[in-house]
């Protein structure tokens, strides 16, 4: 096979990919549903089983400048993992990077249709180690086994081919060859010209402990199908993922007698600091991230050789203004607040509630009553254990909790945090979501990020005061999400409007299953780019289009 | 008239814009000759007349937190300017963003179409005073008039229709709604989604002296018709051209029932140094910039709250290897070096050509002979004073005169500069290209930019030795063009590769009416992006993408 075979191989999908683009209605490429009736009968405990293969092992990855090893991860769930990974550090760089843009050349003449063909390739080969895949992301991030297999494997994999179509798409933009004929006295001057697409050199993906695959393919798949090189950086307790996804890029890389260090992975301890180095590098062109907003906010800032696009931190907020379904809303909020244990970029923190309460198909409800709502629709969905570990995953890391125990100070508890026992891994760290009812002056507190189970119950004068609350918060702090639930049109009309003015999606009274926090591939644009809290969108023209040039040369005809 | 109505006047423009761009062949919606058979008989006089209305006088333009008045235009002909423009100063930026902003919502609101039909009406508007345009042009910058009207008249509206069709195209890829329809047990789930396009905020565009609209159109047009503000700083030489443009752009977007500070003028004295404390206000979000590299790199690296678009300096190079047309690659390259007085971004500076000479059709030329040859051509061309002015123009500002005397120290002159009187004004500063011929090994001399109308005839060992130098100053210190001129198809491939790896665009063996130093609109990209010289090209994808956000709300269907 070669890589343009591949890209026959995988047409249908790209071409399902285009147009859904074009459309944004609904389209994917890989089934979220982990049953047997799709996936085959075997292919789960396949998958486990060839996760279970790398602990306690040295995961074998050739990273040209490592030297020695780190085992960093530790899952939410308390099993052991102890893979071992190639360390790299400030001293392996030269190395490292010098290796990356060895292959550049051959890479730009695969052209756009060969490295579409590897790309797809590539995809289609983490599709075929989804379940191994969903497992690492499981036990790196915490979330429960179904979501990790659904936002760490298949809509993860659409999101890395939404991003791979805009590429195409936008490479395709410029013809490979004009002839360009210009009227004259006389005969028309006649110039034949060629462009090329190049890479812009080396990209840099740095990950994140939540989302490993799901934050990081789209920028790495977009980089390297525009035909850069790409290293990969995994936070350092979510390695495993992005040493799968390398290991297949190299392979598929190699199969098509391309330099498999086009890709490379550079693991590090906690405390080695590559980042930042790495970030400066003049080689590196491209840097994708997700994380803090200090750190992201500091590569925007001093990596400016490079063109930076970051996801970071953001104060996503619901405006409940009224509703005809006050129990959906009840239970619509309740499901995002859970999920992952609110530990999503786009997991409501703040709901802004008028203190004389809302109109409801149910009668008026006071502010205690919206807020009771909401706390009695969690404790039914998360009543059993057995249930609601399945939705709450782990608690990612010891800083979350942390944050969380503090919490409970800011104001009053609606509903508290409550830990819970796993019912097959006795060390995981489970807790449910803490509502806290807070004033409108408190902003100090609910205008910054409290990333995990914490949302804020903000009563507000009016729904007035709450969408300009919405609107301060947001342009300040920044969102990846905002709602609003009123059935009032002229409520909804200044909402958009707000929404509009400070760069925020607004999902308008969700009552079923579909979800705040939740972006769908192809159709829902993940962030904007608009706001502080990410300066790009998954994905779009201007996601991709930064990613190369297009290089001309002419001559007469 | 509406917004929209203006669009379907100009509908057959934007759609052939819009072939062209994806074809790359050649298109011109703006008459590039200056003849009465094509803009009538009157039209030069009236422009000329125009343009002497405003000389002595001050222009009306309100400038909102604008202070005061400046007066800082020199002709490079030596005629008397004399006009006065509003001065904005640091104190008055606040009032100047406030009110840049108050017009963006409505913006927003006129839609894609809505903002398209004001630009393209602008446009309109421009070629209809693009006498007047050229007089201005003509008597800021020092090019000659015919010059003038092509490159600040027609080209630059070409230019600029170009940047506003990969606008409009990259706008529209997006629907205003779409209906996503997700497969379900039952009933699929529906949704509504509508998608709107949002500017950034307040672009800034930053004007340079010699080509002060061709370079700032392209940005200020992208910019607007994506729904910024733009506020326009022109250079302290060359004012005038873009006085001109912001006046029409306020008197459309005025009749179109929108905020006429959408579009203003920020002039300033030469030391009053108002460029970085707007260029870092958190209010601007895009900035383009042509100028001076250590300007543009300062705005690269400190103005990081902005998407930063620079078109800085570089050194342009032409590697002779061999030609089957000595006489006209001679004339070819005698004409580059001497229009407008080498004073273009893209003006070659280097020429490398092998110390052992070159074969040729008519027979083998010596190094030396090489550089008679090109000095001999540039000798005719320039014979005679009322002609060479026409093709040298004026000296833009002292700092060339003194950078042009300086150069002559550099190695051997082949070819003295030479001070011309021009026949219609004696205070003009007119000089012809200098040619000094000067070794390989002196690369601290012809590695970083001499601008104006200097080049180096750089003697190397072989073609070998040329490629490599060519290669290794372009990636160091940018270019804006390259060129090589050889008969074997080996050279032209490595030439190719080099220029691919290094990121410019290459000419290859130009003998007749296309010079290395211009770039056709719609079909030649100016600039890459890929190499120091520019972080960006007129006009690709990439040059409109991240100028606008898109915005989503969604509801059930």
């Amino acid at each position: 096979m070669t890589s343009t075979d591949w890209l026959a191989t995988h047409r249908d999908r790209l071409d399902g990919a285009l147009a859904a683009i074009r459309s944004r209605g609904y389209f994917s490429a890989f089934p979220e549903s982990p049953s047997p009736r799709v996936y085959g009968e075997t292919a789960a405990a396949d998958g486990k089983a060839a996760f279970e293969q790398h602990l306690g092992q040295e995961y074998v990855l050739a990273t040209p400048g490592a030297n020695g090893s780190v085992v960093t991860e530790q899952s939410p769930f308390g099993i052991e993992l102890n893979v071992e990974y190639p360390r790299t550090t400030e001293s392996g760089l030269d190395e490292l990077l010098a290796a990356a843009q060895a292959g550049l050349t051959d890479w730009r003449k695969a052209g756009i249709d060969g490295r579409t063909g590897v790309t797809l390739e590539i995809l289609d080969r983490l599709h075929q180690r989804v379940f191994e895949l969903a497992n690492a992301v499981h036990h790196t991030s915490g979330q429960a086994f179904v979501m990790a297999f659904q936002a760490g494997g298949a809509h993860a994999l659409d999101r890395a081919l939404e991003a791979v179509a805009y590429a195409y798409e936008e490479m395709s933009r410029y013809p490979a060859e004009a002839l360009w004929e210009k009227p004259a006295k006389g005969d028309p001057i006649r110039m034949t010209k060629n462009f090329t697409v190049t890479g812009r050199g080396v990209a840099l993906v740095i990950g994140c402990n939540t989302f490993p695959t799901w934050n990081s393919w789209p920028g790495l798949f977009a980089s390297l199908v525009t035909g850069n090189a790409v290293v990969v950086k995994p936070h350092p307790l979510a390695v495993l993922p992005l040493a799968i996804t390398v290991d297949v890029c190299r392979e598929v890389l190699a199969e098509a007698g391309l330099d498999p260090n086009l890709v490379t992975l550079v693991a590090e301890r906690p405390d080695d600091g590559l980042a930042k180095p790495l970030a400066q590098r003049p080689e590196v062109k491209l840097i994708d991230f997700t994380g803090g907003s200090e750190f992201g906010e500091w590569l925007e800032q001093n990596a400016t050789q490079a063109t930076v696009f970051t996801e970071k931190a953001g104060v996503n907020a619901v405006i409940v203004d009224s509703t005809d379904s006050f129990k959906a809303l009840c239970n619509n909020l309740a499901f995002t607040l859970s999920l992952y244990s609110g530990q999503m970029c786009t997991t409501t923190q703040n709901l802004f509630v008028p203190a004389g309460g809302i109109a409801t198909d149910d009668g008026h409800k006071s502010f205690e009553e919206v807020g009771a709502g909401i706390a009695t629709s969690i404790g039914k969905l998360l009543g059993d254990d057995a249930r609601a570990v399945e939705i709450l995953g782990g608690i990612v890391n010891q800083a979350v909790v942390n944050r969380l125990e503090l919490a409970a100070e800011y104001g009053d508890v609606v509903l508290p945090s409550r830990a819970i026992t796993h019912p097959a891994y006795d060390d995981a760290v489970v807790r449910t979501p803490l509502l806290v009812a807070i004033d409108a002056k408190d902003e100090g507190v609910y205008a910054k990020e409290c990333f995990g189970p914490v949302s804020f119950l903000v009563r507000t004068a009016d729904t007035k005061e709450s969408i300009e609350l919405f609107g301060r918060t947001v342009a300040e702090g920044g969102a990846m999400t905002a709602g609003i639930y009123s059935t009032d049109e002229g409520v909804l009309e200044l909402a958009r409007d707000t929404a509009l003015d400070v760069g925020v999606a607004l999902s308008e009274n969700l009552t079923g299953q579909v979800f705040v926090n939740q972006s769908a591939a192809f159709s829902d644009f993940h962030g904007t780019g608009a706001n502080p809290a990410a300066n790009a969108t998954y994905t779009d023209g201007a996601y991709v289009a930064s990613r190369f040039r297009v290089i001309q040369s002419r001559r007469h005809a």
